[in-house]
């Protein structure tokens, strides 16, 4: 008897039907000799519906009234999905985040998960009942309901099957697994059986929006074996687990071997932020990023070029919501240090290879490198790091490039 | 500087724009220096909403579920509220039923309030903030989210104020007070300034649907001054309180002395029953009554006719929903008992006086019965108590008789 956590996303449970569907599934698996654990996310249109409610009565809703709003989103759907569960003639029931103690510090609307207390979950299923659980949602120490953010619900899930000991966390969306590239952009784009967690994160946080980055942080810290799956279809998936697991899966099917990159993501939303003529001096990058931090800008990749004229140029990426205001307050930076002027461009693409098979070979960048040039894509920026290897290129050869570099590392074919 | 409750209503709250006007109305209430608990009921629409989407996954919901999809209603609310009176510059908090410890038994979807927690209410209004609390709901000892069932947003602004010893409760409705009987039957109605709390119970239950029954009691048991307002409208609204305290007004005042009658209620739900030639036995009414109870029907009036030739006849009324399911249950007992017919009429109409007032005044129901004969309205049954007199007439009658008794009991007249 394996206990397996799913989590369905909000497309997956978007009306009744849905619902149905889910529970048929949910209890196929119960069927099967499972002890199930299900998260559910909001259906799809909720949030937005609720965001927009909130919108009408402030022009900024305080940040712990949005988490007591949008936390009912997960709530209608944990009964619904019982409902259906009972339907189908199993035993079911739903808990809301704080009902099953999941202690969160008290950051509204981007809480993080600090405990999660099992008991009352494991003596349900211990009693043959399947547990539907509200994804996204958690409380603080004094019982203030909290959210965690944009995909907590699969944050959620990975943190439930850790503390559970789960066999497997299933996350299931409108996706059927984890592609080498966004298939929209290249056809060709191939789905991946497995893949480390590291990699995954690499895909993750430069763009590829199968799953939250927070949860395969989760999942890696807590070794839980996570699989990404399709609700509209049937189909295995793809497997995110650690290196480990993986190479022992691949001597048993004597795959995946010889891949040196596992996909290549890239990232829209950002732009990119020059201080040009910068008196070249310790601390500079402080005097710099200070600033941003503090007007709570994330930045992304950092390039500072080396200086001529003890002078030197600094250059980064924000997410393009944030460009407006990294200029301002890069002008103020600016005339502080004396800098020459500020540029920035939000046409820009970040375009990434990402593969654990880049530690063992030399080589890769240089291809990488060499099949933009053949197409004639200029490189504006670059940024490696153990398992991948970033550009910044112009928007406009965004799709040309991806095809290129998918051609050029054999990832259309199989096996590979 | 007094502690009021306030609960609002689902049409009240209907949409951004009443919620707003909602925080407006609360607001003044803080700044003329009051502390200020609000409770909310779910947007007008939205339990429907909810319910419907349960019917699509569930031929019969389970209770549990019910209360857990139905509580996230006024959590919609709450937080709404919160973030309109943060825009009009106060300080406000939310809490769930949950939150404030509002414990109640396990009884799904009609549970009762046996206890709230006013801690953490005290400490905030104490802070300087409004707190608002969703009605409707609290939770069992296991934790489970459980429901008040239809109103029971009334009763949880009666608990609190009870709880927290509030000077009064304001009850804000689409109706702005408690009318002589229902203004859209008799266009003479007139708005009662104030009622005792027992004259109320009687209104409420016999259909005047102001304020929901439970909320009155609790009142009256904790002594809690209730007053009905219009949300819509300025205005003072009808004041419910025991009759002491309204006897020490009218001293002030000078008023209402003299009113026998306070209101007409009437009640088209009912459906009335007759089991015909029932042998004339002990334990007759029992063993009519016994299934009856058992197949969960409510049975409102009860009257035995004096038995001939050893058989009676027994006569009993019940909600028309339930009036298919009470025939069944009677025939059974019909052949069971060996009486002679089953008969029933959904037809028809419950039509009280009430009033306090009939305590020291003989020849009320004299002249309620000379009004009606005087129409021409055959009166089928009578059930009086201390406060009231009701009797069933056909419900075509409904209007005339009403209109007959206001006029006859001068309830029309102002200051009576």
């Amino acid at each position: 008897m394996a206990l397996i956590v799913q989590k369905y996303g909000g497309t997956s449970v978007a009306n009744p039907e849905r619902i149905n569907k889910v529970a048929e599934r949910v209890a196929r698996k119960y069927h099967a000799g499972n002890q199930v654990v299900v998260v559910v996310s909001a259906m799809s249109g909720e949030t937005n519906r609720l965001t927009s409610l909130a919108t009408e009565v402030s022009d900024r809703p305080s940040l712990r009234e949005m988490d007591v709003l949008l936390s009912t989103g997960e709530q209608v759907t944990i009964a619904l999905l019982c409902m259906a569960l009972h339907t189908v003639g199993v035993q079911a029931v739903s808990y809301t985040g704080g009902q099953v103690h999941i202690l969160t510090d008290d950051v509204h609307s981007k809480a993080r998960i600090k405990k999660i207390d099992d008991k009352k979950i494991r003596s349900d299923l211990n009693s043959g009942s399947i547990v539907v659980v509200a994804g996204f949602q958690g409380t603080d120490e004094n019982g203030n309901i909290t959210t965690l953010g944009r995909g907590g619900s699969d944050t959620t899930a990975v943190a439930l099957a850790a503390a559970l000991k789960a066999d497997e966390c299933q996350i299931y969306t409108d996706v059927d697994g984890v592609y080498t590239t966004d298939p929209r952009t290249v056809p060709e784009a191939r789905k991946l059986e497995a893949i480390t967690y590291e990699e995954m994160l690499e895909m993750a946080s430069l763009g590829a929006k199968v799953l939250q980055i927070r949860s395969v942080e989760f999942a890696s810290k807590y070794k839980v074996p996570l699989r990404v799956l399709s609700s509209f279809e049937e189909g295995k998936g793809t497997l995110i687990t650690s290196e480990d697991q993986l190479s022992a899966c691949d001597k048993e099917e004597s795959k995946m071997e010889q891949a040196l990159i596992s996909g290549i993501a890239f990232n829209k939303d950002e732009a990119k932020l020059t201080l040009v003529g910068v008196p070249d001096q310790p601390g500079v990058a402080h005097h710099i990023l200070g600033p941003i931090g503090k007007a709570n800008i994330e930045v992304d990749m950092i390039i500072q070029n080396v200086g001529l004229d003890n002078t030197t140029d600094f250059t980064f990426t924000v997410h393009r919501n944030d460009y407006e205001r990294a200029m301002e307050v890069l002008e103020d930076v600016r005339k502080e240090l004396g800098a020459e002027t500020v540029t920035g461009d939000t046409k820009i693409v970040k375009l990434s290879l990402v593969g654990v098979g880049m530690r063992s070979h030399v080589g890769i960048a240089a291809t990488m490198f060499e099949t933009l040039a053949n197409e004639g894509i200029n490189i504006r920026m670059i940024s490696t790091s153990e398992i991948k290897i970033s550009v910044v290129i112009d928007e406009k050869y965004l799709e040309l490039g991806v095809r290129a570099l998918h051609t050029a590392f054999k990832l259309d074919q199989v096996g590979v």
